[in-house]
């Protein structure tokens, strides 16, 4: 069931590894079917190059296998997490891109301080604060999506499509996993620019609000004008 | 309409991905054709492999589109600004390559360190001043090449075919396509070399006006001896 | 004789270059029969490009060439020092990759800042003392064997599956040759972001011990649920 | 005349590319008939995919071309003086490789921090210093060779297959074009771990000299012990 879904859920984690995104075997990608409740994830501990779309395991939002001859991602509950939390995506994707994941194991978001960040990005990639001994004790992987949610408060998952876990790496979303998966190469590529930025000017500001403003707009929202318009 | 010239921009648009110069969909390039005051400029917003030379659109000095089915690269008034104030000039491009766009965001120049730089360049790569609140919120495009060109004040174009707008990322140029690109390869390769320097000494000196001059001087102008001569 | 190891050893030698481990000709790696002691190692100073399963070199633990055309590596005795000394272990591998010799030039152990790291490594990867004339100039490659197995007194060497020479490089291992492979992969990964982290936050602690424990974990011992499990 | 010659300059300059040694078009090898007192050389400015074998520029140790139909290198002094004054040396080789360029223009040494630094140079790689506005004006490339040979005074050039000319880039060689190609690979390698061992301990001392002559002897002279002997 829900072959197409799997298929899209099985292209983004065959993309990461395109994009350079995988260190390890680390990395998952997750693709939500909102009108079922159901998702397609990667199956856990198994190589890229033996993964075929009709591994994919089903799961359902309430975190029962639905399909699958293999165990889901052992990150599956991070991921449903914030599935049930962000009503607006369809895709959520976990990598240890390196540059971002040396910002998210020193505790520091990746300050926003140009337009290539700008143009995905209404702010900073933000750090979420550490987990405590008691949440790493108990469900863990779901306490991971709790510290992400709780990092998320009051902005719009949307204009924010990812966040770096503290000590940890970064996770990323979006409306399609295509999307979600952009959003990995554009956090890791922010994470690489700014760490280049900040050799040069140890305490450089970030970007003017106007111009994040413009360039954010640019592409998102009622204003924008990139690309080819819709007809 | 004007096939080579589209076929010129096409082929620069794609060097840009084989010299590994894009970063995310950021990047494109425009050739014009001077007698006749049109050039042809990327599409906007679409992938690098999904581009044909017929995908390239026509635009004329004015900016107002004389060929093509899509709409041309949102930063199409920034290369009509600089094709308009570089009477030489055939071609520009715009990339958001790392180092050199790391340079951009922190706001500081590129500075000229030895030899490499010297041979395309007749001083540091320089960064313009930030856009006013005004420029940014009118036609913004437009006003990043103004900038530039601002910028560029009372120096030759082709002494210094490239430089970078504050906060944003690299614009080079050149007399065709082919030089525009290959002045993109080398503000990323100065700027990665730059940093790599400014880490072993940070107060590192601009190298001295005998060697700049001998160098760029034995590739440019009248006394230039490298490479096969013209017979 | 012995066919099946010596084709263990020359395909974890093939994936040392494969994962791009190999600067110049330095890596090697070994895997032994621990029925038979007798191990299988890369010949000296054979180009990747020219080796063949049949090249590898069969030695015993007593140091004795037992079958091969060829000269073992002249690192021989000090993958032998540690197949005697971890009872546990079935391969040795010894690379140069960059960022792990950064730091074992530098005479820093590589620090555990993350999950990353966590997931592999019980702690930091240590780097030896430096080793002492006498020991340079009397039998250098087994001595350099000698500091590492000092150096890992009183911890288990599956819980912390390579080190660093002082002034040297990085040697790991594994049950496997394939583990220890991997085991080379994570120290030229961990040591790579390490270096981006201490250039954020230079006086980075290390991973909180409650972190640590879950992750390491979570993959090893009899409570690990990553991965397909037994069935 | 001497395609043999010419084919071991091409198969050196083609090598350089494949090690990701050259950047822009900056980049040439030589080899040399010591008998005939002849060497071949790459032609100046021809792109690397356009190159054959026949391409390869004769030139005498007068700096007399003797066959050929293109010009050769700009750089042929400098090989050239560097061929004169190093008798038992078969190569040079040039290249603009970035982390040994980015030493080169900050003007300081690579430190020797590491055994993969001491199995091929007997100490640091060394600066020369900068050339004078006089030496600039006038015979440039050779002079560019003077300042090597200067600096080189007292040490033999196979202990030393290396140096960075100060603002500028790397010059190798060795007994063989495929040897000065091999020390190209060297001195970028060691270049790039160094700047990282500078980054972990900013004062870090060179490596102990018990340890050098060890790992350098093992290699070179009549101890060596490394590879598979003579027979």
């Amino acid at each position: 069931m829900l072959e197409d879904l799997k298929l899209e859920a099985y292209e983004a984690n065959i993309a990461l590894v395109k994009h350079g995104l995988i260190n390890l075997t680390f990395g998952n990608a997750s693709a939500i079917d909102r009108a079922k409740g159901i998702f397609a994830i990667k199956p856990s501990g198994v190589a890229y190059d033996k993964l075929a779309p009709s591994d994919m395991v089903l799961v359902d939002l309430d975190g029962k296998k639905v399909e699958g001859a293999l165990n889901p991602s052992s990150d599956t509950p991070t991921h449903r997490r914030l599935l049930l939390a962000f009503a607006d995506i369809g895709s959520v994707v976990h990598t240890h891109s390196s540059s971002a994941t040396a910002f998210a194991q020193a505790g520091r978001p990746i300050p926003i301080f140009g337009t290539t960040h700008a143009d995905y990005f209404y702010g900073s990639v933000r750090v979420t604060r550490k987990m405590t001994p008691e949440e790493i004790a108990s469900a863990y992987e779901w306490e991971t999506g709790n510290v992400i949610v709780e990092c998320m408060a009051g902005i719009d998952p949307l204009d924010h499509p990812g966040m770096l876990v503290n000590r940890h790496a970064p996770f990323t979303w979006g409306k399609t996993a295509a999307k979600a998966v952009e959003m990995a190469v554009v956090v890791e590529c922010v994470a690489d620019m700014a760490l280049m930025s900040l050799q040069l000017v140890p305490d450089l500001a970030e970007i003017e609000p106007e111009l994040l403003n413009k360039h954010f707009k640019r592409k998102h929202g009622p204003g924008a004008y990139y690309g080819q318009g819709k007809g």
